[in-house]
């Protein structure tokens, strides 16, 4: 294999055209280092790889003080000391110090001359270059590139080039396996441990960490070879070191002022679940060989031609915004590399972070599952899968209750078993206990809407039979138990609605509009799957005890439960007494744009009040469109929006969708930025705790679901379009049972190509007309938003 | 119970009576700080508290930069990453931190106004008094002083009083359980990890810390409660803290200027060998409020006691030598506190730190052992027992080697298996292999010499018989497979001696000496016990197929072993060959009175030199005291000591004893201070890696059979006293068969008093006479050292 050699541009082995940067639409550029931990924690989110296995967050190879460099593998949890089970922060394969006469090269302890880290969305590769003045006065510039490989998630490599401006000398250059890691503690500053150190091994051209975690006994293996490439003539042996958990390899060089030296780390993770825990060290050597003996720049080129593919099926694109595209862009890059490979669930930060412990809430299916039933079926088939995979313990939890059938876990993480904290410090810093994993039982009916949804675009028979009709009767079972018989009807008392200002609130419209609806879908199947595979049913309902009579009652309760919607004014009540509450309007805000609460109400008092935290009834009109007339639509879009406070991430894209239908199209679109912005402007001051998936799954509804106007009416798709000003069109691509769909809005017609193997006429909604395109044919149509 | 109340002095619920500083002889006093990690080091070292189940160092509560703070429990090893298995760095129970204004109060990082640390060696008791000054002005006096509990070795305290000096304000006092602990690597700076965590756990008056060895699973658990004392009405909370595998507890006080504010830190320590692993945490929360309940100044006064009953037995009295007086008294408090309770070996650097891993080298039964002989003859077998249990360790090691029988390693652990590194960095910094695991094989034999020499003394017939023949027989049967028939004669080929720098060499005089008398002994008891009780020996016989005939050739071997001994010179050669190496006598010597390596004579060479590491053959002299005439002992003494270098701490206390031998009085006594002060004056300058207990062991040795000229002869009691000239008189007490002997020796005549149940009259040695003494009655006897 051919060295790289040093000649300016760092690496000749992996040319230009393979990790060249991409053209600036593609980038995120950060430029500059501001000491505080925040900001550097700030920058490692926004910077962070992934490929669905696992997330590298962009932390700076020196770690400097305050960072919160870490790798997440997707569905690994530990309990330990920690209140709940919390996903596990894994050793890093990417750290790199550079020491010259005593001192390490350290953004925090040097000057800098230049700093910059350039994330690649369209190639999934993190680029720094940095010139830094050392205390003695030497310069030197450190350029670094690094990727986890998307076509083979578990290989990663880091290239590296140092160059010496301004003099020569010995350099000390270190690199290693660092399992030395914790999770963040409860209080500030505090440490959790969750991995014990198993095996370290070093190898003439290996190095080798094995941890396990504490309580279930999960191990990760990393291995990984490091070497100087520049000058191949001058090999240089490393110094194996142990530094308790930390294993690192310690080259020292002499290096000549101007010349350039590179170094390549080639890394493989892998975990026991995929590999039988006693083969682990030897399977991971015979990976990285392989690896090495391919070649970096093989594994890089598949890596690039991977996120090709991905790009080509999962871009949006927006003409005339600039600021739109880029951000729009970022999401989808959020989504991509958090695309499950696995039955997992994706966690509330995705794999960027430890907020929210890596457990999955409603986020999933109602935020995030949408992306991928659109783009990538298969991935949105694992993340039901794994609901389907912790249906035992959503059963432990319903009877944990008292009740009947499963109850999906508010937080769910391993087994499904709800992992909810019973404490947490809140807004204004209280600690209070937490009652979500008690009351939040909307949660149950949304994964089965994730579901509905997933089986109503993909036309995923076999999901259904297998997986999907269980996962719905039980839940059924679960509500039919968990209503209240109130002679004349059936109530639902004491939840917590999607709005958590509101504890302990009876009949909250969201749930019991969507608890009708999840009853009914059940009673539809099983006597539509009666009729047409009996067999399959009469299995299912002997393995699961379910009788007729049975789903007789959950009609009942369907059509009994109670749901105030008042004809005349439109309003629909969020819950009973809701209207008798201390009203307020919002109508100062706060120099982000956020609303500031009125005088006299504190986040201690806002439960008396009509103050919710975010979309509540206006979740329910969104996700049931077709259900609600255009006045309901207004007025409530009008009467909840002047009272939210929107303190979830999971607001403003609710507002920036039901806006556009209610047509307050410029209050949407500022909605929509903020959705799209929410991260790469920090809007809610805690980025540095990991990227807002819902936010992030949200961009893409709001979208393609609000500007796209997309939807499914009666096994049809559907378009209502609307398009900002300045937007000159939008053109995205969406997978509709086995077809490919490609669109562009724009302001005043839609170009339509579905793609299929057979030539046939397919239906399609553009407002309230209804025509028949032609498939593998670019159609032309023309509407009007009004 | 009662608080401590801050008047002045610190602890008034335990009075200065009982905690109050001992009169002066009995003080170790370290005065001043230096901010070097070796002198922190040393101290660290010199200031060690222990109670033979473990070792606790004298590190400062802060842990300044370079500190080694430890704990070493007996007899507790781990492999992991290490090269062989070490004795494991445990969790601390001392850590103690004030914050105020953002900053630690440091002794590295804070200006002093005054610092002393004072071991009360008579009470094993550890004082601090600090007083700092903050950054920020501050000054605060800091008193510590605590124990590990000698009369419950799973016990431990410390007392804490905090007296702000020119401030008033908030402070926050950190204190825990520090199980972020890791051994010394291999090279610089490294790290190995041998524990990992396994349960830390707090309730409302506890802390609790569990952790396990990585390769053995032995479990330790800490236990601790810590509280304010000093106002009682006042209790604080603390906040429990966790980082990573250190839990802390943290107390924020608002002090007054010159108030004073104590705190009383109360810590269990046990091991899964001792409790049944799932009860450790129960019965260590029992053990802690048993010692809570009955309150900290009941168990000090029984530590005290305990201390008390040890000296009554252990002290040496020196009149006229102030310096040699403390000297010894440190070194007595080094045996005190490594005194095994039960069936451990004693490593060559106790428990006070992991210098050779703590491993176990013939330093102990030489060195070590009869200091316990004579005064704790049940921690002797405890050491003697440990090699018992070691036997099939050493068995493997014969095997190992294609030999029959037992050999004991030449490092042992916790089998007995040899655990020699295979590489060390030796004398000027090479990495060389090492060969005393193969090579030095005397120590098969100077182990029957302790036990030869423990059943002299205490005559002990139940352990030879249930464990001594054993181990006498099978290392015989090593032997007789280890030498060479060379037709005329016995060889024993390729060894090291005690002298390190001669590897590889034949017929050492001091091994083939040993070798002879240990087959010799093998044949003496295999008769005399087939005689007394034969079937005690039938049954062994069988069991270790052993037949008269195998026996008999055990004689032949002891009988035809080579020894090189002129007759008419009365030297004995080292080895074969030695005389004929490049001779130089050494004639320089440093600052310090190290002799100077000739010109021309590196550590890398000197193998081809007669210049040797310690002493060899003088170390046979001394061994066997009767067996050598006056004339070989002056003659080897002159011939040997010019060429010894001494770079060994094994080697000053042996040529005290035959200095005083030879009548080379004067050098007798340097080379007596110089091992008595080997570790208060850091002679080798690696006090900071530990405790060197063969020079410890050589001390008393040097003292009782040096200048108190105590041996046993014929089954008596024999004493050749000779006193320096500034001693007044020596006293000390050695239990000889079931009886206290007290002997006070002067420098003209020696005062002895023999208790004993019955009126009897036993036979005593002093010098050429014979005297009868009548027991329970001072007997003074007149000498004259000629």
């Amino acid at each position: 294999m051919e060295g790289y050699t040093a000649t300016g541009s760092a690496y000749v082995v992996v040319p230009d055209e393979i990790v060249g940067i991409s053209s600036e639409e593609w980038l995120l550029r950060k430029r500059g280092f501001r000491r505080s931990a925040r900001h550097i924690q700030i920058t490692e989110t926004l910077l962070t790889l992934g490929n669905g296995y696992l997330n590298l967050r962009g932390g700076l190879e020196e770690r400097p003080p305050g960072h919160s460099s870490g790798l997440y593998i997707s569905g690994i949890y530990d309990k330990s000391e920690a209140d709940v089970e919390e996903m596990v922060r894994c050793p890093l394969w990417t750290d790199l110090t550079l020491w010259s006469e005593g001192e390490a090269f350290c953004l925090s302890g040097c000057s800098r001359v230049e700093h910059e880290q350039v994330l690649d969305m369209k190639k999934g590769i993190l680029h720094r270059t940095t010139t830094y003045r050392h205390a003695s006065g030497r310069i030197l510039t450190l350029e670094t590139l690094r990727m986890v490989m998307m076509h083979n998630v578990h290989l990663g490599c880091m290239l590296v080039t140092i160059t010496p401006r301004n003099f020569s000398g010995s350099l000390r250059v270190f690199s290693g396996l660092d399992g030395e890691v914790c999770n963040r503690g409860f209080f500030e500053g505090e440490m959790l441990k969750h991995l014990q150190l198993e095996k370290i091994e070093r190898g003439r051209h290996f190095m080798y960490l094995e941890m396990k975690t504490r309580e279930q006994g999960i191990r990760i293996a990393e291995a990984a070879s490091w070497r100087l490439v520049s000058s191949p003539m001058h090999q240089l042996k490393w110094e194996p070191r142990i530094y308790g958990e930390r294993f690192t390899s310690e080259i020292t060089i002499d290096v000549r002022k101007g010349e350039s030296y590179s170094f390549e780390k080639l890394a493989v993770v892998t975990t026991s679940r995929e590999v039988p825990e006693k083969e682990m060290m030897k399977d991971s050597i015979c990976r990285l060989r392989s690896f090495v003996k391919r070649g970096v720049r093989a594994e890089i080129e598949e890596h690039v031609g991977a996120w090709e593919k991905l790009w080509k099926q999962a871009d949006v694109v927006v003409e005339g915004d600039w600021e739109a595209q880029r951000a729009i862009r970022f999401n989808i890059y959020q989504l991509l590399i958090n695309s499950p490979r696995t039955p997992t669930g994706i966690g509330a930060k995705f794999l960027s972070s430890e907020g929210y412990m890596g457990h999955v809430f409603w986020d999933t299916e109602i935020f995030i599952l949408p992306f991928y039933i659109y783009n990538f079926p298969e991935s949105a088939r694992q993340m039901l899968l794994y609901r389907y995979n912790t249906l035992p313990g959503a059963r432990k939890n319903a009877r944990n209750m008292g009740y009947r059938g499963a109850k999906y876990a508010w937080e769910s993480a391993t087994t499904g078993e709800d992992v909810t904290p019973r404490f947490a410090s809140k807004l204004e810093r209280t600690i209070r206990f937490i009652y979500t994993g008690r009351e939040e039982d909307h949660i149950v009916s949304d994964v089965i809407f994730g579901l509905e949804r997933y089986f109503r675009v993909t036309g995923d028979e076999a999901f259904l039979f297998d997986y999907g009709l269980e996962m719905i009767f039980l839940t059924a079972r679960f509500w039919a138990s968990r209503v209240v018989d109130a002679g004349d009807r059936y109530e639902i008392r004491c939840v917590i609605g999607p709005d958590e200002f509101h504890e302990h609130v009876d009949n909250n419209a969201y749930t019991n509009y969507l608890v009708k609806w999840h009853l009914n879908l059940a009673v539809m199947l099983f006597r539509y799957i009666g009729k047409t595979h009996p067999d399959l049913l009469d299995n299912l309902a002997v393995r699961l005890e379910l009788t007729g009579e049975e789903v007789d009652s959950w009609l009942e309760v369907s059509r009994g439960l109670k749901l105030s919607r008042d004809r005349e004014s439109g309003l629909i009540e969020q819950f009973d007494g809701y209207f008798d509450l201390r009203d307020y309007e919002l109508s100062r805000f706060d120099r982000s744009g956020h609303p500031v609460l009125p005088r006299g109400v504190t986040y201690r008092n806002i439960q008396s009040t009509q103050l919710i935290k975010q979309a509540d009834v206006l979740m329910l009109l969104l996700l049931f469109p077709h259900a609600f007339s255009q006045k309901e639509i207004i007025a409530n879009f009008t009467y909840y929006e002047k009272r939210t406070v929107h303190k979830s991430s999971l607001s403003h894209c609710i507002h920036a969708m039901m806006g556009i239908r209610a047509k307050k199209r410029l209050r949407a679109y500022s909605f929509f930025m903020k959705t799209a912005l929410f991260d790469l402007d920090n809007l809610h001051k805690n980025t540095d705790l990991g990227i807002h998936a819902a936010a992030v799954g949200g961009t893409w509804q709001a979208v393609i679901y609000g500007f796209g106007g997309l939807s499914i009416k009666s096994d049809r798709l559907a378009l209502n379009p609307w398009l900002p000003k300045k937007w000159r069109s939008l053109s995205f691509s969406v997978h509709w049972r086995s077809r490919a769909v490609d669109v562009t809005v724009f302001h005043n017609r839609v170009a339509v190509l579905i793609h299929s193997d057979e030539e046939e006429n397919i239906p399609l909604s553009l407002y309230r007309k209804m025509y028949m395109v032609t498939t593998n044919m670019k159609t032309e149509l023309p509407y009007c938003a009004s």
